[in-house]
């Protein structure tokens, strides 16, 4: 407490790169995130909460932006010196808990959570330091099965935020199977190929803005932009070249057609093939689940961008186009994703643990549901009982119990100020029907009902103030035995 | 990703004194956050949620031990070297967004908030460094109305989490009180007095431990213990020691007789006139509402750890006698409890801004309802899919989506190993109902249905492996065709 003789007074600030969650935006996220466990708990998976904090080695350095391995962590040193990181995802707390417990827990294991997430970043328009993901993964289930589930789990999600299925479409690919395009053209699956696999994976994330070939010269010996920069190359031989960018034109909107292609591609390659079969596998779990094309398809383009996938991934895409506020159109893209990644366990155990997820980031889903106006989550605004005789406070209450018993929000005024303040914070508030009750009301045993929406609207209509008064829109006047039927009523109109 | 030429293990630990909440845990926290959750929709409050993290001034020191103010709190420096400290509750974040947002927000301000707070502690049995809180505020609200309120919104949540309304009271005191009892006997409601004040305070803390003889020596001169320790006391004359113990044995059953014991106590201290007022305010609004006695009661005994609290404060008590797991008695005592804390925004604004609120630990409720037995939240089990065959996979898949289809949970195997294994899984899932499905199944149009709980307990029955094989017991073919209903039946048998 600030002592009187001393009045420091602190600034009320928000902390850079942070926000406050207002009601409506709470209420929406609340209402999808509840959606989303809905599924998870459907296909038979269980909640799991890990802590916010992890020791700092145990987190590992997953982060996109690996440039900067050790930015982007929140850490503390604790009092006996071991460092501590808010955690950044949801993923390597997953694998650190699944590696402790490991003996204990049912294999496969299936959870899900929900849960802030830490970024020590640049805060940005939209981009912020703190954000709710919400996830589900199989740990200890190696086969495309599992892989194939999640996809199905994504799919799901979009549908149960209220999607129509053609404002979404689940994206697949397999890192396997440009491992094994590479492979057969001389960059090796190891350590050794990595530099040249990730500069293929920098090229074809690049297809859209340099077009065929663009990629092309990048796969090649290199590239000089615009600018005169110069951009090395993978330096891929010719076959290479030409399987590599085969492959980002392999997608077919028939699934099978583009397993087709693709088991051409890979050649003799054993990871290729091992990719294609699984590809295969989806597919065909997918179809007799009545998964189609139009809601799941198979995409050469998706790259994903954390470095941990190893086999399946795939994203959640929303294809409406839709406008920003300024009604400019955007397009979303992908609003969650996942994959197959059988090291993250393993590191801890020294024995293959394989697993495969499914995340999405909370605010970007809702926001991009409040754009295409899916997912209806507003609450009633409760009815506002206004005090105008502080000694009629007990009658306010007993009603404001009344109401609440009867299934509506209902509020009394707690706060002061005359009764024009008190329709200032009804209206601030959304309230829709507000209760009057004077000490003449109180007497007749009455109470007066004013819809304030309905009351706004004849207001406009109304031209002088002698006509409002005599009108007295939207207003009546109800015995207070008959008041919360009446009050019932008026609400079930809005 | 541990690189394969160096094998660096990280070892996998939970932090220090922090937890992961298993699934039944958090079922029931989820469960018991939505109950106090619709109670505060029901009065008209809004959700809102904060960042986790507080610049370090804005946050302030009002953690319980006051002796250690700096301790306690998770702080780490930003890249501007400004400090950030995690929440260590949502009240002082409360107080921070509504100073910042003033204007901006109606008068008064109602918003419930459940989040994660964190405390820099030595970690202990059941005290976690990272925990829950759910709480509901008004702010901007100065009459003993929204206490009443507030009081009324704690005692609804207790029912609404299932206890009866004998295993549950709120105990109400007010600040006020003892400030107007000390300021009749000489002890002044300023900094001057606080010392003072604050011996009184623990002294009466002391009150079940050290009996009334106790209590009396360290509200006059001091006390020495057992082990020759002097501890000094507040000083009172002997009018002063009188009336703070007639303060402390002043509760009733009837809250009318407690509030004229309390009349009499006070004098003509206006603070002390003040405290009786809102006591009966209170009385008056809880007595209209229905909240009677057994409800909610007036008990000076009541403390609240906290240093920021002004006037009425209350604690939620859990009274049935329960026990712990090895059957001995336990007294849950508090589970939560607020207050009215006018000074907490006025420290950012330096004008008066009165609040009042209500605050509960998610964790400390829900095990003591546990042992209570109240609120029930278990999730039915899945209903797993055996893999007999792989072949048959997209069969599985397609059952599997009629089953959720129609609101079964359901789970196809999708971990490795014969059918040995997966009943051992099932068994560690707590699954009730198996699908067994094999070629000869499939082929025939049937499925297998194993109901594993009452094979468990016919297994216990059965003495040879021989009557076991050929009494197949709690097992049933059916056709695919009336597979969804019969699996329907005999989930709503369970």
């Amino acid at each position: 407490m600030a002592k009187k003789n001393k009045p420091f007074r602190p600034k009320a600030r928000r902390p850079r790169g942070f926000e406050d969650r207002p009601s409506d935006v709470i209420r929406a996220e609340s209402a999808l995130i509840a959606k989303a466990f809905a599924v998870y708990d459907s296909f038979g998976f269980e909640p799991l909460q890990t802590p916010a904090f992890e020791y700092a080695d145990a987190l590992g350095k997953f982060l996109p932006d690996e440039d900067r391995p050790n930015v982007g962590v929140f850490a503390l040193q604790d009092d006996d010196e071991q460092w501590l990181s808010l955690r950044y995802d949801l993923t390597a707390p997953l694998a650190r808990f699944v590696a402790e417990n490991y003996d204990a827990l049912p294999k496969p294991y299936r959870r899900y959570q929900a849960g802030s997430v830490f970024r020590n970043e640049k805060p940005g328009p939209g981009r912020f330091r703190e954000f709710t993901q919400c996830d589900a993964d199989t740990v200890g289930a190696g086969s495309a099965v599992a892989d194939a589930e999640m996809i199905m789990v994504a799919a799901e999600i979009a549908r149960a935020a209220g999607l129509r299925d053609d404002q979404y479409a689940v994206r697949v690919n397999n890192r396997k199977l440009l491992d094994g395009i590479l492979e057969a053209s001389d960059v090796p699956n190891t350590e050794a190929g990595a530099v040249q696999r990730l500069q293929v994976l920098r090229a074809i994330d690049k297809l859209d803005r340099l077009g065929e070939e663009g990629v092309e010269a990048l796969l090649g010996d290199g590239r000089e932009d615009e600018s005169g920069d110069y951009t090395e190359g993978a330096k891929l031989n010719s076959a290479g070249i030409k399987a590599v960018l085969g492959f980002t034109t392999a997608s077919d909107a028939n699934r099978e057609t583009t397993i087709a292609t693709l088991s051409g591609l890979v050649g003799s390659s054993d990871r290729g093939k091992q990719g294609v079969d699984e590809l295969a596998e989806i597919d065909r779990l997918l179809t007799a689940t009545g998964f189609g094309p139009e809601r799941v398809s198979f995409d050469t383009s998706v790259v994903r961008g954390l470095g941990y996938y190893t086999g399946p991934v795939f994203e959640l895409e929303l294809l409406a186009e839709i406008t920003d506020r300024k009604g400019r159109p955007v397009r979303i893209g992908s609003i969650g994703g996942g994959g197959r990644y059988d090291d993250l366990v393993s590191r801890f155990r020294g024995q293959p643990v394989p697993a495969t997820g499914f995340s999405f980031g909370v605010s970007r889903f809702v926001s991009a549901l409040e754009r295409m106006e899916a997912l209806q989550s507003e609450a009633q605004p409760p009815v506002l009982i206004t005090v105008f005789d502080k000694s009629l406070l007990p009658e306010y209450f007993k009603l404001a119990a009344e109401l609440r018993a009867s299934g509506i929000r209902t509020e009394v005024f707690t706060g002061s100020g005359n009764v024009t303040k008190q329709m200032k914070y009804a209206d601030r508030r959304g309230v829709k029907l507000a209760v009057l009750i004077g000490s003449e009301e109180a007497q007749a045993g009455q109470v007066t009902l004013k819809d304030l929406v309905l009351g706004a609207e004849m207001a406009k209509a109304i031209e002088t103030n002698e006509e409002w008064k005599s009108a007295r829109p939207a207003q009546q006047t109800v015995s207070r035995e008959n008041a919360v039927a009446a009050i019932r009523e008026m609400m079930a109109d809005e």
